[in-house]
Formats: C-alpha cells, sequence, structure tokens
C-alpha cells in the first residue's frame, strides 16, 4: 500500500489545489461556466498535458485527455467524474474521480503497457446542473443525446446556455462533433464518493455499484379547513398539517419495511401562524430504488396511504407526479471484473445501490458502465465537511488500478 | 321575535355600512388609526350622538357613549365590544357587539327606564393588536392598566404608537384620564360572535362565555442531521421532520384525550429541499384551556413526549415557552343573570369556554365581566365569509335585553 498511499498524497494535494479556485473566497463554488470553474478546467487540462496526454476542452467545457492504443479501430475506454460543483461544496464530489483517473492512466501510460483500446480521461463540465437546472451537460454530449433545446436555458442572470458556451469560448453549433459514436464505446468507468453513510458506517473502504436507483417525485398537496388555533375543538378540526404528520409517518414507516428510500424534504403551510389551525399544506415525496417494480409498488401504495389517511380526517388530498426516472443498472461483465479487483486488492466485495445521480446515467445510453464508491467522512456531502481519507484513496487505486488491468488483459486474449 | 328582528335588520344595516369603510376597496380592513379606521370611529360617533348619549372619542380612539342614572354616585355598567380589525376581516368580528350594544341601550334609553348605575357605550379601539402588534390598547386605557412603555412600540412604517395617537388627535399624556375608576365599575357585558363552530354544529343562537382559556404557546426546535434523499438509507437517518410528524400527532392525541386544545400551527424546515433529509425543523405549539391546572399538566406532559419522541430518533430538541396567559372567568353572579335570561328568552343555556382572547380579559383586572356569544356561519372567522344569521341576532338582542333588565331590577331592589 505504501505505493498507493503515495499516489493518494499527490491526489490529495491536487484536489486542494482544485478545490482553492472558487467563486467565493471562504467556499468551494465553481458552477459551470463561471470564471472559477474555467480556471479550475485550464488547471486540469495542464495536468493532463504533464502527464503527455493528447489533451482538450472541447465544445461544452469537457476537460479530455486521450491515451491512444496503437490499434486506431479500437474502442474507447472513458474513465471519468465532473469538475463542477453545487454551491458551498465539498472538495472530492467529482474531483476525486477526475485526479484518481488521471493518476491511474498516467501510471498506466508510464508503465509502457500495451494496449488493447484507447482510453480517454473526461472532466465532465456539467453534473450538478445548478446554473441552468439542468443535468449531465457534459457527458450528454460526450454521448451524442445533447437536446438543442437546452441552448436557450437561462442562468437567473437570463444568460442562455448558448452564449455561455460562446463566453466559454466553445462553439455551440459544433457539440455533435464532441461526440464519441455509439460504436467507439468499449466502457465507462467512474470512481466517486459515496455520498452516504453505509461505507462508513459499515467500516468498509469502497463500494461496487450496481445500479443507479430510479426516481420518482410528487407533490401532494392536504386541503382543509383553516380555522382560529382558539375556538375550534381539537374533534371538529380538519387540520391538514397533523393530515400531513400521519401521511408523513406512514411514508418513513414503508420505507423501513421495504427497504426502499424515501423523503419528505419539503412541507409548506399556507398562511401559516402560530394560532392559525392549518388549512393547507405542500409537501414533496422523493422515492428512490433500483427496483423499478418496487419503486413503482411503493409510489402506488403510497398515494393509496394517502387517500385513506385524508378520507379519515375529511382531508382533500391532491397528488402530482412531478418527475420520474428509470433506474440505471451498471454492466454486469464489467462489475464482474470490478468485484474480482475489489477481492484481489484484499477487500470484501460490497455492492451498493447508488441513491445519488451520476454521468453514468447519460453514458448507459451507449455503453456499459461500472463505478467504485469510496467511503468518506460520514457520509457527508455537497458541504465543506465532506472527507475522504488517504488510506480509502490508496485503497481505491489498487482496486482500479486492478481492474483497469484485468480489463486490459481480457481484451488481449 | 317580530321587533327583535327588526332591530337586528337595522343592526345589519349599520354593520354593513360600516363595513363599507375599509383601507382596500375589495375587503375589510381598519387597522388602528388608519384613516378607514377613523372614518368609522366617527360614523360610530354619530350614530351614538343620533342615539342620545353624551358621546366622545377618548385619547385612544375609543368611541363612548354615556347613558346616565339620576344617581350621581352610581358605578358604571360597561357595555362594549371593538371596531379595528384584522386584515381582510369579516364583518361581525367586534362590529356586532358594539352596534347590538348601542342597539338595546337605545331602546333602554328611549323607554325611559328609571337607571340604577351609568351604562357606558364603548367601541373599541385596538383590540386586534394587528398594527403595533398589542392586544387590548383600547380596554386597557379604560381600565388605567395602559402601560407607557407601550407608546414606544413601532408600526411596520417605523411610527411608534405615541406618533399614531397625535395623528388620531388623542394626547398620549392624558391616556390615564380616560380610565373609569376602578371603584366605579359595576361589570362589564360584551356580545361577540363565537369564532368557533360548536354553536354552529350544535344549532344552538347564543352561548354563555364562561371563561376566557389560558393559553401558552411554544417553539419547538428538532434538530437532527440534514443530508442526501438518496443516499442515506432511511434506518440511518435523524431526519427532523419525521421526529415533528411524531411529535405533533402525539399532540393532537393528548389533545382529543384531554379535551383541551393544541394547535401546531408554524412549522419550518431549515434549508428544505425535496432531494434533502431535514436536518432541522422549528414550529409552534400554541395550548389553551381555561383550567389553569389541566393546561400545565398538558404542556409538561407534551414537553416530555417531545423528549421521548426526540431521544427514540436521536434528535436534539430545543424548547422555548414563547407566552403564557392565565384564563380570566366570567364573573359568577352576572353569568347567573345571562344564564337566567337566556333561559326566558326560551334558549337552552350553554356555557362555552372562550378559546380566544377579548377585551374581557383586560377589563376583568377591575370589574366583573360577562360575555355572550351569538352562533357564526360554520364557525368562520377573520375571513370575508364570516356570517351571522338575523335570527340569531334576535335571539342576542332579546337575551341582552332581559340581561341588562334584570340587571337593573337586582340593583333596585
Amino acid at each position: 500500500m505504501k505505493n498507493e498511499l503515495q499516489r493518494a498524497k499527490k491526489i490529495l494535494a491536487q484536489i486542494n489545489e482544485l478545490a482553492a479556485i472558487s467563486e467565493d473566497s471562504n467556499g468551494i463554488t465553481r458552477l459551470f461556466g463561471s470564471p472559477a470553474f474555467l480556471e479550475g478546467s485550464n488547471k486540469v487540462l495542464q495536468w493532463m498535458k504533464q502527464a503527455g496526454f493528447d489533451s482538450r476542452i472541447d465544445n461544452i467545457g469537457n476537460v479530455r485527455g486521450r491515451l491512444l492504443s496503437k490499434n486506431a479501430t479500437a474502442k474507447t475506454l472513458v474513465i471519468a467524474s465532473h469538475i463542477d460543483t453545487v454551491r458551498n461544496a465539498g472538495r472530492f464530489d467529482g474531483p476525486l474521480g477526475v485526479l484518481m483517473g488521471l493518476d491511474i492512466v498516467e501510471q498506466l501510460f508510464q508503465s509502457g503497457k500495451v494496449l488493447p483500446f484507447h482510453i480517454e480521461l473526461i472532466a465532465f463540465s456539467d453534473e450538478e446542473g445548478v446554473r441552468f437546472h439542468t443535468t449531465y451537460l457534459g457527458s450528454k454530449v460526450v454521448v451524442g443525446s445533447f437536446e438543442k433545446r437546452l441552448l436557450q436555458k437561462k442562468d437567473e442572470n437570463g444568460i442562455v446556455l448558448q452564449e455561455a458556451i460562446v463566453q466559454m469560448k466553445g462553439n455551440p453549433n459544433q457539440l455533435a462533433a464532441d461526440a464519441i459514436a455509439a460504436e467507439n464505446w468499449l466502457g465507462y468507468f467512474e470512481i466517486h464518493i459515496e455520498q452516504g453513510p453505509v461505507l462508513y458506517e459499515n467500516n468498509i473502504p469502497v463500494g461496487i455499484v450496481t445500479a443507479i436507483a430510479g426516481q420518482k417525485r410528487a407533490e401532494i398537496i392536504f386541503k382543509g379547513t383553516a380555522g382560529h388555533a382558539g375556538t375550534v375543538p381539537v374533534h371538529m378540526r380538519r387540520d391538514a398539517l397533523c393530515c400531513a404528520a400521519e401521511f408523513i409517518l406512514e411514508t418513513e414507516k414503508l420505507a423501513l419495511n421495504n427497504k426502499i428510500t424515501a423523503t419528505v424534504g419539503k412541507l409548506n403551510i399556507t398562511n401559516a401562524a402560530s394560532n392559525t389551525i392549518p388549512g393547507k399544506v405542500t409537501c414533496s415525496l422523493d422515492l428512490r430504488s433500483a427496483d423499478e417494480a418496487k419503486a413503482t409498488a411503493a409510489y402506488e401504495q403510497l398515494k393509496n396511504t394517502c387517500i385513506t389517511v385524508c378520507s379519515k380526517r375529511n382531508i382533500v388530498p391532491e397528488w402530482k407526479l412531478v418527475q420520474q426516472t428509470a433506474p440505471v443498472f451498471c454492466d454486469k461483465d464489467l462489475t464482474v471484473l470490478l468485484t474480482q479487483a475489489v477481492k484481489d486488492a484484499g477487500y470484501q466485495p460490497v455492492e451498493m445501490i447508488s441513491g445519488a445521480g451520476h454521468d453514468a446515467v447519460a453514458i448507459s445510453a451507449v455503453s456499459p458502465v461500472a463505478m467504485l464508491f469510496v467511503r468518506c467522512f460520514k457520509g457527508i456531502s455537497h458541504n465543506p465537511l465532506e472527507d475522504v481519507e488517504l488510506k480509502d484513496m490508496a485503497a481505491a487505486i489498487k482496486v482500479s488500478d486492478n481492474f483497469i488491468y484485468q480489463l486490459i488483459h481480457s481484451r488481449m486474449a
């Protein structure tokens, strides 16, 4: 592990150097296309060039470096993550995968290993989607699934994406030229912090992602009757908040019983006052599972629960499906290799579902995907407290090295 | 009832005339001291003068008309309610009692009845307390309990009460002169809409108020851990909203079991987002009862429940008592007379607790008080839909006539 620990230290130094580039002075914020984002991208570009890769920034702002196989018609393995951030972000969400990928490919390059496929290292420009309320702008361009209508999306200053691309010295008419043709993908590999507490709580350094959960989002309105908190006896009320509270606890119970993820994250009482009985409550529901049938069953069951709870209390429910995405599955063959790589590195292979979305969702449309999660401190993410231990980075390096070598060998055979 | 119905029609016409005077064009809003408020006050002053009373507007803006006993040293019975309103108010909350009082005293005056006590009719200027976030400014002046520090209270435009009084042509240094000395009070009688559904649901026109509930208000903070709604499994969460939901339902249960009034009217999730597990929830608790021991027991029980619910979920609670007022009891002797008056009018006497505060709270410091509630449509109040039927107004007139006559006879004997 000594060698991997030294490599982890170098990677951490780069992560810290990148984290120091921010729109604000005492946090980490690099939204797509901002001056700090461009400065960060250029830094990553320099690092790729220093490593000896044929590197460039493409029209959507992805930083891309290629290590070519001597076989010109070979397919391409993409190793990637993102370098845009949320506001007041942590250091590791995105950059960990980019800089660990850079180190692994650099080591491979220096080893002089014969490659049966090209490797392309990519730092995606827009995974978080904060500025334009989008997702996966960078990986969509690489996949060739970028929808032109997105160019008209506005940021909060009224700047449209098309204009933002021009300001970044990209050409919005040339995005299609930056795609890797579907037939040329060998696979996709991403290293990312878990952003959850499962590895941390179970004291495991790395996890094998088998799927990215599908998601259903609903908005639910509970309509009762507002009234004076002093004059309406409790048994005569149609209290929308009590009804919502019952629904929230039923949701939690169902999630626990069905091992599904369900969250009521927003709750708003219309015209709330301490001396007014809540007459109208609006809340959000976020439901996730890699098992679509299970998610659908849970969703329908909660809809029924909502009706039951409401009718008991003479409350009128309104249920609106706001968004739904299907789960995405990691590739079985790549995952078998990754599992072997974990075992060979001396760790217990632990399979996990990613509850958060990743660029792999967009990539999976054209390519087999694999993902490795790295334990992060207490599962904290999107927060300056985000942290990863050096020994876990070293473990991920060892596993990733094994994975790439096994993939090379499997394709040489 | 025919006569009373005709009187009710006249009163309703006046209520409607007063309701047409508003700060906004399509609602009813007459906050203390506003031009609409002053116009309304002057209208009431004219009506008092037309009825033949010695009338004036005092320094805090109360409209006051006196009908004197020939016994110059007699005590005073005050019949009153208020004419200020909340924003977007109903027509009856306040004006019903003022104009019904005016009619009753006018009839008494016209009857030539010999009075063993003076009667003072008062339209209080500030019961709702919307403008200066106060309560009972008008009745506090009449009682002599007005605290000078209140003169420095600011409205949302930065105008202090002292200045507002001057703008209303009052003299803030002469408020004490407007008090009725404690030894001169015979009693206080107020007619008011119930503002709750009890009379409406039970099909009863009027109710006898035996007490005004005391109130305890608390602010409760539930501190858990915010997290990503996709990545933290439900069993590993410290979800502050689920904890608050459990507390809300326990509060409702306790209220139902103990026949006490308890309401969570406000609930705020810090940094709420549909994909974020609520980490911090702040909510209000409003607890009311005429039985102070019961209220205290319920309050302590809920505080314990909060601790139990939180410790089970590893949530840190913060509990802050925001406000508490003791219950106020109506005078036994006056209430016996009022009960007899209800019976004599042919109605079933029904005793009630007022969950809302009224000027009687301030008055009770110096005088025996009695209150008559009138049924209102579905219990709706502080709302343009507030409504009272003519036949219920007629019932209240009949009861009030009886009450005043019985009080006169009891004091003649």
